[in-house]
């Protein structure tokens, strides 16, 4: 039982590679993903800073940075989404949570037990810094599953991601940093040279239009 | 939906790897995993026929080849056992087993579900064969985690897995193959160099005296 | 000498990877590869079976599950088939056929050398399991090389690899379970989004018209 | 130019290894080695804390989270430090800051170009989330010589790395963060089982013993 | 200090990758890509010398061999010219050159120091030898950018790699032996299946000009 | 046909792993293996000259760079010697050859297949440059599982490997270079830590007496 534990774990998350089960020209371990993740949260912070929010930068960096401490645990499973239903995730969300409380009594020392039960609970909710981390994680999966496209992988499921971010991160377009990202990122990204002779383009326009649609 | 699903599923077994978030010096995919089962079920087949026991051939084969199938969807993660109460693990059996039932309803003809649901399902039970599988899964994991231990992986989980898998070997050991593993097999792999200055020796001898105690 | 050796080389053919000396976007060792095979060839055997043959379950497994055991001798060297003459194959195929028998006498406890003996033979032969093993392997050789070309893998050998395959498998043309093949699983494999637009559905119409014509 | 490019950059920073050049058991990239950094960082933040220091928790994070992002410019090449002078390492130094600056003009749009200045900058100084980030830099250094040291790996550099890392650990020891570490957690450290037979739990209590003459 | 030292870092060459923080298909170290410029440089002393010119052989293989033996120290770090100004590449070069000679001083034996002193020498002159071995260096540098272009890679660092390397070339273009590459070799490689339909061919064209045009 | 092949050929190089189906800490190419050997044919061919020896310093070059080429044709497969008799190894030889020449037929352009035909001939003969190449083939060898055993490698072959290549050196002891090696690196590779407590020292004193035992 200790910090030495805590500390030791932050490696195995090194070792837990997401999308697991499929061929990908690039892995991308969950200790990168969290990496990512708080950079691009850090960037969308700014820019909803620049529009006049205010941002709790603690609050933001806590949620972002550990996000997926608990995948630990159960490991990256959500992937197949295709044969599981809404119950069956909801169970394995259950499962996970357990595990996490299970670990803090385990292994975090008494003093510092409320401090990790506080990091490690669920960062996405309705607060600024919940809805930020919620589109800075699903911008890079975005980026994993586009990364994967450009390079030729012939995985259905890498398209099958790309849409279901691009949807979740358009119902989120009333915010300052998601505007800034579909006006000024999302373009760049579609004119890399790679992705202008490939469905992205016109995929990209239909999952906007439906979004649209739907709120309207 | 189709064989050609199927078939290349085949293929995404080879990108699952065993005993994830770990640190390991060789990597063993579930593919080679299955591989390796069946080969040990094939030796442990043939001892137990000549002590005259009648082995279901095709049985034998079909439940070591396919054990491991529905890893597809939820992955190896049964590891972390420490932070797994009984009722965690009923939860991911229970996901798991659904998650089979809907791949085969979507992706194999109507002409082979039948089959495929008696391919895929559960293997380990009461009969001979089922028998013959529990314990050459468990003399797979054994060998895996010796790997490791041999090779000098520090990680302590290897152990654990080590006595782990002997312990559930020696609840079978009225049975001829596990007899034989047990005077044949066995005292090579701990006369093997890198381990007889290790604790394997007296751990081994400590769970041999722990399983005879519990069943007298 | 024993067992544990033996089932210790089982983990080496972990480390024998398929067509080495070419670039690949992903590896399959020679594990893996036998696993997929023995699955393929049980699928097939079903379809033989629905169509009212008589399969040998036992002696199908046996063929499917050892097929390329003996490589742990020599390794995978059959790739560079464009330098090779019939001459210098049938030499290569001694020479791992000696191998083999020096290892039964030196490693197998005398009591299963028999045993080893038939399993470790050769098995692709007239009859119904030899043919399905020769398809099956062919099979997933064809999966293997497919998945290159589907990658965009530009190595010709892939191109080779697969139409050799393909051609193999047309010679097998009376079998249900080609028929069947050829019927639902390949045009699947040919209408993958990556693929419509290579040469491999002209290449594999080329090749069906080649075998019939042979053996007008 | 935009935060296209950034966002793709931060992918690059899984392509960086660090400590090139050296035989490893496990890689850890710089992407890697931020995520466990700030992580790490978080919970001396939280020690410091409960003795009653105030952390700037906003700084603490942005120091950490983007203290090697410059690394993507030469790479990780402190490490040959055995042939390198204060003047080489510092032109080096020099060379890094003159790309970061370069990277900030070219790819960052005008109005984010004086936030990226400051989170780029040097995060090492004499404030308390300055010597946070140094000795968390120094701790997660410390555990990736340790994890080499305990797996066997024979390179004399990673008792240098672990001895330089600890050193440096030992001058901020006036520190509650690191009274911490030295009180609670190093001792875990070196009671791993697979160390306490070699020479580090000796080589730490010289370091120690040199650390505090030093200073009287 | 010795010679077993200097045997020893020859297997950390292999340690070292070309063009580090980019996506790669496939890695090349150090010691392979040194295998090729050797092997490349031999091939074109062999047209040299039918061509009716000297080679002075043993210079060409030694400048061949040991030329990037230095990137032992600061490893390959010259990719992301983007960023580096001339004042910059200089000063690396420069730091570079001091370890070489630090390297000398305190592992090679006195007897040898000498001969080191002039193996590990820049290569690159005006000589024939030294001329051979800047185009062996660029065409293997060429290589590997074709290989990534050629299986996909989205980078467009690739292409510039490509365009300096090949233009750098035509700069010698009054040489026999890139006389036989522009004749003989290069149009055999845009030949290449994969090739035919990217921008390869134009940009070729392009270079070519340019650089007749600069010359007139 | 063409040089194109051939400087693709050298790639290809890189993707043959020496001693296949061992698990390893450590791969080394036949690319990276040829690099070496060059490197420590060029020492030893200072040595023998500071000696008094007259080095044929082309022919030393050609004959190490290119003696493994040939492995592209069936790879390295040399190492499984304990079922191979000496029939077996000469048929595989053969074969090896009989590629070579079918290789330099088809593809090496006319003017250059007699130039290529030299340099891929077996380079191991009884000049200096023969003998010379034989023992810095036997000492990177010899290096290679040396770094496996000092890595803690349980694979009984690699100290087998050590043995043979060290009772082969033996054979030379001669030779200026030989007693150089054995003088003054040999000693110090067995000084290092890691080595001392091994069975190494005694089994190297054993393999000297041997050798000086059976000239006697």
């Amino acid at each position: 039982m200790g910090i030495h534990q805590y500390f030791q774990s932050l490696s195995d998350l090194e070792n837990i590679y997401r999308c697991p089960g499929k061929f990908k020209y690039q892995e991308h371990s969950v200790a990168e993903h969290s990496f990512k993740v708080t950079s691009i949260a850090q960037f969308f912070g700014h820019v909803e800073e620049q529009a006049g929010n205010k941002v709790d930068w603690r609050a933001l960096y806590e949620r972002a940075l550990n996000h997926d401490y608990s995948e630990l645990f159960i490991g990256d499973i959500k992937t197949p989404v295709k044969y599981a239903t809404a119950e069956l995730r909801a169970m394995l969300s259950e499962v996970e949570e357990s595990m996490t409380q299970n670990f803090i009594e385990r292994e975090i020392p008494a003093q510092f037990q409320e401090i990790y039960r506080h990091l490690l609970k669920e960062g996405k909710d309705e607060t600024l810094e919940g809805r930020i981390l919620a589109i800075a994680d699903k911008v890079d999966l975005l980026y994993e599953s586009f990364g994967e496209i450009q390079k030729g992988n012939p995985e259905p499921v890498f398209v099958e991601i790309y849409s279901e971010a691009l949807a979740t991160i358009y119902q989120y377009r009333d915010m300052a940093s998601v505007k800034y990202f579909l006006a000024e990122i999302l373009p760049d990204m579609l004119r890399e040279k790679s992705i202008r002779t490939t469905d992205l383009p016109k995929l990209t326009t239909d999952i906007r239009e439906n979004a649209i649609k739907k709120t309207n």
